[in-house]
């Protein structure tokens, strides 16, 4: 197969690197340019230098020479940025990954009201692919511009969609908690997340209007067959590297049992490589999909009380970052989907 | 004053760590005894290096000889042992400050679904004082055992119960989640307990139907004036030594706002040296009462779902054992609340 | 390429796992048998979830199936019983390479010296190759019987005998201290292998006759031309789950500067694919290679003491045990040396 | 007895922190100001809530006012700056306990090779007396400018003084290599130390001139009788957050024993309530020394090399930094050694 020419733009933080681990290994990914406005014209060894291998070099961004040297770019900036590349790259015909959250609200009022700025480039949300493979697999196939689920969200929609859309949970009343790795702040360099701050430390955060809520109710209400549906995203923050831990709390659906809750995953996910139902009362456990593309998933059905009780895991970096864009990138442009990935 | 002379019964735990660490800076306890089946005989600096200084030794336990020689006496004990000890003492007039889960629970139902064995000693039961120094303080003063209470379940009630006494929430559908660190499950040498498991893994566990969800269960529902009630308990192993942080997630009552909450507490922990309560919106962290006695709570009202969110650090070898502990001792025997407590 | 059929003796401890991790993505390694006498019968998914994809179950072992259906075995056993399976296997025309210490030692009396048992089969030992790639590359091509080096002794061996090879620095007086993370001690259930008693923990051990010491003095003998020598090996574990980082001091030679130490290295290492040298005065660090097979090797020339400081970082797992075997398995077979490594 | 009334300048870092912990705990100390120039006018539970029972407020520096009203002051400033404030507060008749490295090298040149700068007060040098209880405690009764060692500084003089002074070991070719927690860098803001990069890795930094290096050579060589002396300090960073062990390997004297040894320490540490000496063969743990002043000390005579290993574990920020102080003020104003400090 001829290789896809790939630039990655905005290659020096922790997504960026997850991404350049990835597709250094990728055998029908060419990476030509990975750009950092901060270490332009930096080998990649003083920056990662696991990656030394790779002979990479970090540049200043170019888009005319994106434009006419690659067929597709990763864009891993921050939110707010992502539509100065998306917009001219979609319009000489590359196709776009986006890990950053520009693309991924259907409403223009729900993005400023948890980003606070107007959105820079509504015409493009039109066309853009949200990509979450399990439930978008067809429209990625021709997408031409991806934008890859937050890492929470991918956590808490893997479980949660195949139990509403099989009406075995109520859509009202979900609560959601989940525990993140210090990676999930991004390579920051601000006091909270300094060694001895985070160590031997857990503390919830942005506890009432995280930027992922938004983004999780969109996407369970499409589950639910509902215009909207609201519910709480309690995030927090522990001492590791990488990994969320996301546990969910439903209101079980009448005549709800464990067996109807394995048939619906095992419907939603039987032929799913990155997927992984355990057996009812089997939890999941972080270290157990660290580095890989998977999500491992639990469940329980607690009969005192009547709730649902679903539990899942991923790499934040992996399948809730970049792993989950390059699964995107095999989808659209027909490798098998689990190459380069574990 | 006069010193007390105690002893430490099971003092080769981490509860019985931290007993002793409290305990040997405690300027009115003196103590004579402490007891470990497994090290006896052995010099207290080969299992606790750090407490070298102070000179004493770990030897059987002899109900004689602790009878004749001691006041008081802490059992750090593993549940369905403490009424060996408890009955004699009792009888010979000691005060006993028990850790184990034995006197904690009203209901001999409970006890015998949730620990899988008959009560051992239904006789004592009804002298039990629950040793949870903020509700129960009065009967503390008077009581012959107390029962501390588990650590999960002090994290979750000290949020908890002023809500629900003051009636700014409903005692129905009521949802913790709580992440704990690696001591809360004793100083165990098991599989899942070693340092490769833990490190860098998230986990919940034990999630419908852990031992301390029938104790947090009669004590929400006596605050809330209730005969029963029904609420999940889901707890989560993380990666620290020390710390436990619980969310508690209800429905807000109808006109409940942040100020009712803040009064609420206010009221409840107003004089309470060591209930701190953040003002709303500012969220605790288990790092900021590591080592102290303290529980900090913040609490946050989510209008766009109507839930009242409460969290809560303590430190569970602390607040959540050992400290209650020592702060129930001081009680009862007439001593500042605060003597050898931060 | 036709596939080599494998059997891993051993399959369930760390080494173990690491092992499956890297197998089970070699494109010409067809893993034929898991064996694990305390999980015979149970699906890789209930020990190593992460593995569950592989279909594998773990059996007891059996020889002669294996001499029958496996062309090479991997042994990843306790000392003391690797020869009970690499005697047979041997005999048979399978080639065995052995990740656990039997096979490394040449001298009888250093292996009853320190591992305090008779060598139980001394008459394998000639045969044996030290499975050290970038020292015995041309030996491994040919080997039936392959002692894959210990972890330690692959971290201190890749800096130190390339120096003293080079004649830039004294044999005499050398001291390597090294920092392990608790895999190092295997998947062991012990006391002091429990999280609290590692975590927040820095500590020496076995400062004086660890098991690594008579291997490392061999291969450094080895290096300098010498019958044999003495030096000092000081290990410490760190909480961390992976990695080495070994800080050798050695007495610089007359003359030795920081070009001629960059020369010897490139001479070395210039077309390993696995040894990574920094410049001089850039520092490895563990995070850089954990989950490669990589060692990353610093170095500087102190001249106010005259001593040359060697530094060195290897994941103790992969290039420290498992990774280094698969690289062994690759040159024995004629697959390129980087085949499922990174 | 009175109280002294004592000023904190500085106190926002970790030492300042850790001194606040203890003093506010002292019954002899009267904490009148902590300034800090970043969060003047915010009350201390914004910045440490754990301490938020003292009541403090941070204050911008004002020399006049403390000056007035304080006997003693607690630098923790940056080196370089101490003067500013050790100038006139001795000029005033106070106490000075500075924290920082300004006043710990006799040698002006040392001072300047190693900081970079002109020393800023070379008048004041003569006046200062080192803050090491266990070697000038008589000195310090009657110091007004007291210059606490460094943490490093502290865990490697602890043990080797001592050998050194009894002759037990040369003082040509020592080298020590120390692994300290990330408090050791301070409370600082900077990539290197933000939590993905310390956890799960190991690396040495600053392996030959860490300003620690004149000051250790420097004590050394008292000890020694010389006028000076070199040796290797190899410090590393590990992923706690409090604790330094250090490894010191020096050449045993002719004819030295472990039983020598095991005299000589006796003899230095006998009576010293901070320094527990272990049997010839134990080894330290930062665990046990966590939050503690104490210095615990593991020693080997290694007979195949002829080498001597000395280990010791400190708590950085108390034994290390704060804590010293702390016995440093309780020597000086008369105090009982151990007051506030455990």
């Amino acid at each position: 197969m001829d290789k896809v020419r790939v630039a990655i733009v905005g290659a020096a933080g922790y997504a960026g690197e997850e991404l350049l681990r990835l597709l250094s290994r990728h055998p029908y990914a060419d990476i030509r340019v990975i750009t950092s406005r901060q270490n332009a014209g930096k080998d990649i060894a003083e920056i990662f230098p696991r990656l030394a291998g790779t002979g990479l070099s970090f540049s200043m961004p170019d888009v005319e020479a994106i434009k006419s040297g690659c067929d597709a770019a990763f864009l891993a900036l921050p939110h707010g940025l992502a539509h100065e590349f998306a917009e001219p790259f979609i319009n000489a015909g590359l196709t776009v990954i986006d890990i950053s959250a520009d693309f991924r609200l259907r409403s223009l009022d729900q993005y400023k009201k948890y980003y606070k700025i107007d959105h820079p480039a509504p015409g493009l949300l039109s066309s853009a692919v949200y990509g979450l493979p399990e439930r978008y697999r067809e429209q990625i196939r021709n997408a031409k511009l991806i934008a890859c689920p937050g890492c929470y969200v991918t956590s808490i929609l893997l479980p949660t969609t195949a139990i509403l859309a099989a009406k075995l949970a109520s859509p009202e009343g979900i609560v959601a908690c989940s525990m993140s790795g210090v990676t999930g702040a991004g390579r920051k360099v601000d006091l909270p997340y300094i060694f001895p701050e985070c160590n031997e430390s857990v503390r919830a955060y942005g506890v009432s209007g995280h930027r992922h809520l938004p983004e999780i109710e969109q996407e369970l209400a499409v589950a639910a067959g509902l215009p909207s549906l609201s519910m709480n995203f309690i995030p927090h923050l522990v001492p590791t590297n990488r990994g969320i831990q996301s546990t969910v709390i439903l209101d079980a659906a009448e005549g709800c049992t464990e067996e109807a809750v394995a048939d619906a995953f095992a419907k939603a996910y039987g032929n799913e490589r990155f997927v992984r139902v355990l057996p009812a009362g089997k939890l999941p456990d972080t270290k157990h999909v660290t580095l890989t593309n998977c999500c491992e998933i639990g469940f329980k059905l607690d009969s005192h009380t009547g709730k649902l009780l679903l539990f899942s895991c991923i790499d934040n970096l992996t399948k809730g970052a970049s792993g989950q864009a390059v699964q995107d990138f095999n989808i659209r442009f027909g490798f098998p989907e689990e190459t380069a990935l574990v």
